[in-house]
């Protein structure tokens, strides 16, 4: 699959995930909408199941102030994992089958929003996880979060 | 292995190592003491074997002026090792398993120290090994270092 | 193979890469001559093809004032990536085989310079892209590009 | 009443708060424990009441990276607020009698804990509220939260 | 009165103003826009009469290179002293009845603008005043001045 | 009484002060000389009583690296606290009258000398007291405090 | 001709350019869009023709990661340069005219896009030439290059 | 007419201006009284008919806090414009002869002020104009503006 | 003439000077050898007759830590001056024809060494002279000085 | 004597002082409690007569906010002080045998502390004296002061 | 002789010089005025032999933009190491008893002037000599350099 | 003995060590190559026993980038004290008359390097020591460590 196909324009000319044996190697990801091709940052952004899903955890106050601080973070948490997540189900896998995960921040102050987040998405068993903080992702300032993946995925025999 | 089986508070929710085909991916590791959850930064919070090892290196020099720069990046540098190595051995392998580091640090002054302690956990074949310089790590200002490592452990057949 | 085997003096004890079942681990590429242990920062340190080939995208344009911005994130991008394609066929592969890059920059803005010459070097499938702008890299400031590529090699049967 | 009569050491001398009319003027609060004479940072500084609480509001986590970045904002925004309702009901009122709150922080990033903390205690109708980010505190860098309230009290005929 | 009652998202849980005996506390006013969330920084923002009141004061020159420096502090001190006005109003009194402002800045170099507005709203005996510079306002970098008014509205007999 | 009847040219149009009822608000103080336009800095800007008042405190040394650093901090104390006492005399009452205080410093560790100065006014019953470390104040960067008082001055029956 | 007859909102009150016998002076021109009154920053703010001429160059690629680092300056040399030629034209001459060209960036490395677009404007012999990094440009931070030219226009006797 | 003819001690070996044809080059000028040495920054430090006139602008208002933050900007225009204005009278012509400026900010903030002052010497068609922000002056950083002009004064046949 | 005609390589393609009616405009210089292609910072990058001259100046003190200081500045000061006579001389004229100079410099306390430098070139009457702080000169952070010359050369009848 | 005869560990190998002819030579001191390793900033590190004499300077005032901002520096200074003094008292003298001090500090602010502190050293006639601000001492930044002295102290005949 | 006998007021309480022995220790010199309590700027603040010989060297050059930059280091070069003369003459030696001087300098680019100064002052044989740079000097910012002495003056037998 | 009798060219006009009576004060010294003029920073740029030596300390390891970060202190601190060595020997004595050594870093970081270097030099009786961190030294950034030495040599009777 080339990351050419996705709907918008692309990033740069690269694979969004390859498959290598039993493994899918995923690209990071960053929350920038496809069509748009802006970072994401407001609630309104996100689908309602997101939203949801978001507001068992306390987001999505409907207060402006404080959706202000928090949201960046919140939506761009739950934009990255669900993409991963869909490479995965494109893969014939779900988010369990992302046994790894290399996260990198723009502030580590952020870590709390994505952790809850993320919970969201592994029920079961969590993935092995690295967190550092970094200076910068590609599509600019906005961007807080990016993730790679590491999906295990054998082969049927 | 669950994280949250570890001694102490989990540091998160995320798995300490997770087994995929014939390779262990270990989260990035930090020198935090899971019982005080501090990060570590004198040689007195290392085993007396540590420091037995250290003082080979020339570290541990009894002096408060220069153990003092020394000690942190010394310390972390043991421990980070240690607990990979702890971590591969829980998985029926041993240090020489690692076959590959990604090593992250706050600032690149501190790998001479990390070097030298490294040698004494590859006597063999050295891993592959990447080296960068990032921003922070999770536990705060005082990490100085975080290794990712991945170990191959091929299933006994 | 062992990276002391390697012309000049060796950055430090590590492997330059190591096989784990399929696949070849490659260790993180900065732009260092290994003779002269010096960052590349200009043209006329690669070889006649490697300036042939930028040529073809608008780079080495003979005036001054140009080629002193654009060079060494140009020239660092060539050099790396032609030291990865070394080592995948080393191990009897090509670049092809290096489905998946792990890109740190310095300064993102070096991107489509790297980009571009990428694409010299993948002219078919591209791999798998993570990119994050770190702080720095061992070798010191004038290092603008570190690359760790992961090779898919499986052994012949 | 005098603050020298706390207990411990007095911050300095000045009045915890004084009646003028059918108002009762409540000095800047921050969140220094009197005997220890420290800021409060974590959970555990705090009674098991208290904790409750914030647990219903999501907080007090028992991740170590979580509860790191978030215990001290939420906190000092217990302690703050609690203390304002226990000068409250020395002059026989009670919270809602707070009826104008001056709330200065050190980084408006912590006025989501903060405000979901103070929902706690205004159940019924909220202060009128003036928020702005300042430079620092009297006990130091460690004080995120400063609070000043104004206690409408009218004197009984 | 409610703030929640007023159009558009609340800034967050907070009384807009609150009574107590005489006196009606206003909470600190920022020039946030309620209905697009966002804070005021062009004249074309204002009604038509708020344009031509500033006009006479030399402002909306109609030349992008000077409104586009100016039209921030001009705007948001209109803004928030309409809005202070407001609230007078909706309590039975006029801006006359503000007696008291605290006035906060990002950059006290918008002291001559908001001061030449703010004799707009005082033509008869100014209030007692308060003016320091601090950080930042909750709405983000982009609120210049916030105000914070107390009112005296004797009931009547 | 209006601010433009003082001596010198006025800061700017406000009042000094504002009766409301039973309560005085006055506008923040800062330490200018109204007929010099300036910041005070030196001992020798004080009246003769206030420098030996001062003396008693153990400040007014004679040594010039001494009083260099202290001056500036120890005389816009006394300055500011005594026109507050003017402005209270002015009304009929004392200092004991103004029972709240909102103290804004540009260096927190000024605030020992503020607190001795403040010392002298106060020999009884202390005021509510609200300190903040804020940007900057109004007359420039040579003002180190500003001071906003609240008297509580019941007009006789 | 004056600069306010052009379409939308003047600048301010300049002349584009004031011809003093054989010489036209030109003034600074940065790349804002008269009518929306904003900064170019992406090739769909050029016209059809310009985005060719530009593709020529290898700038446009279609690649959101590459154009957006690149766009910003290579959109506002065009502009800029384009802008001048009308002027040139305008006054009856065209762009080998232009004699000498003051060149201001924000940052140099910006030169390399700016000298590759120019060499469109001059396929002849090139002017005159200053180029230097200054702080910033009129309508803002956006504003990445400003040019001055004066043009040599003999009248004809 | 050389520079070292004026006033006072000169500021350096140049000369005021320069006639080369029917041009005359005019040096860049700074707000230096050539008898004090020192930079302008108060109102008082104009003429009479200067301060009239920029009081028709809105400015001088007399009260400190507003002038203080002005007057710098306003003083140095009017001072500069008005010694381009006499160099052009002494080479036989007058304000509408300089027909272009170059203008130097510290500040670009400052434009607007610059901006009005210079429309009272230009009641006509304005010059040609080009406006920078730069880092610094030569008698240092009060210095706020240096504006250089080019007259047209053909000579008489 | 063009700049491609001199010896190395072209800084980038401009003219090095253009005539225009009775006037050459000269492109902004910077100490830039042009075979070595790097800014000149010594001494001994000199011809000897320039090192002579500068002595007379009391520089070339022989002494290490003073011509480290100095000899930046200096160099290139009469570098850039001398490569402007050398111009003037190709056209026909000499120094005493630059009768226009625009001086940018990096840090302006380099002025008092270009100044007495300038004496050298400018024995009798000085030209016109504008001089400004900016941030930065093309051929990178060496590069200190950058002056711009106007010639006026009225071709013979 | 040699350092390492001190109680605690050594903070080097060097000694504390060295007697040369008639001149003992003082190693520079810092206030490091040698048994904790730390340097003190508090009161209560101080032996019970240290803290009644800075008592007597209006020192130790038992107000948390005042004693915070001084504690620090004034500790240091008669730590420091005291262990000179018994240093020539081991050599068979006393304080006014310190001749020469060299002062050190990493803020000046803090010498009016100091100079008071000193005072209680020298009753009689004081020593030379040098001061000057560093930027950091070895044990860390907790370190304020260091003073080097030289003592004279003739050996007996 | 005591400091505190000079004239105006003394600096702080402490010996401008002590002998000791065959030595005396002269006190760090910083270029104050004693009576008017500020560090010297200006050449008018020498007295005019100073001047003279100063002018020398190639100093005061009369051009306000060269000695605005060049005075303050060579007018306090002169005053410090003039009072250093002083007090090696008043313990009845000369300048060429100064065997050992230790030179602080706020900028390390100041040496040049200080050092052409010096040159004055020793035209025998020099002293030993340090030089540093460091943070600042007691009197505050305007103050460039100190320089401690050593004299060594054997008493006459 | 004069430094202007040194190898290479002096740093400037100083001694590199005088007598006095029984003392011999040596200048402070830096690591500069007099013959190249350049500051030391690789193990190859010292004698080769030099190298053996602080092999036996773990330096000079081989290892390209443990080097880098290592050689610089370690190298400087070597030829420091091996200069002071020298001028000691030069005045028939050795390093144990070095009793008193004042040590200027610009980074503490590099203490522990040259403690261990400085105790080659120092295998019996250690000096006094001062230890302090500056801004900078004279021949720039790149000289890291300053020594000034105190030798006692008493003249043979």
């Amino acid at each position: 699959m080339s990351a050419t196909a996705a709907a918008g324009r692309p990033m740069a000319h690269y694979a969004a995930a390859r498959r290598a044996g039993d493994f899918v190697f995923v690209s990071g990801v960053v929350a920038v909408d496809p069509v748009r091709q802006a970072v994401l940052q407001r609630y309104d952004e996100l689908p309602a199941e997101a939203v949801a899903a978001l507001t068992t955890l306390g987001y999505c106050t409907g207060q402006m102030s404080v959706d202000l601080y928090e949201a960046p973070a919140v939506v761009q948490s739950w934009f990255v994992l669900d993409r991963i997540r869909a490479i995965a189900r494109e893969h014939g896998g779900d988010m369990q089958d992302a046994i790894k995960l290399v996260q990198y921040f723009r502030d580590l102050r952020h870590y709390p929003f994505y952790n809850r987040v993320r919970g969201l998405f592994y029920p079961g068993e969590p993935p092995a996880s690295t967190v550092v903080e970094v200076s910068r992702f590609m599509p600019g300032d906005g961007a807080l979060i990016e993730v790679e993946a590491t999906l295990h995925l054998p082969r049927k025999a």
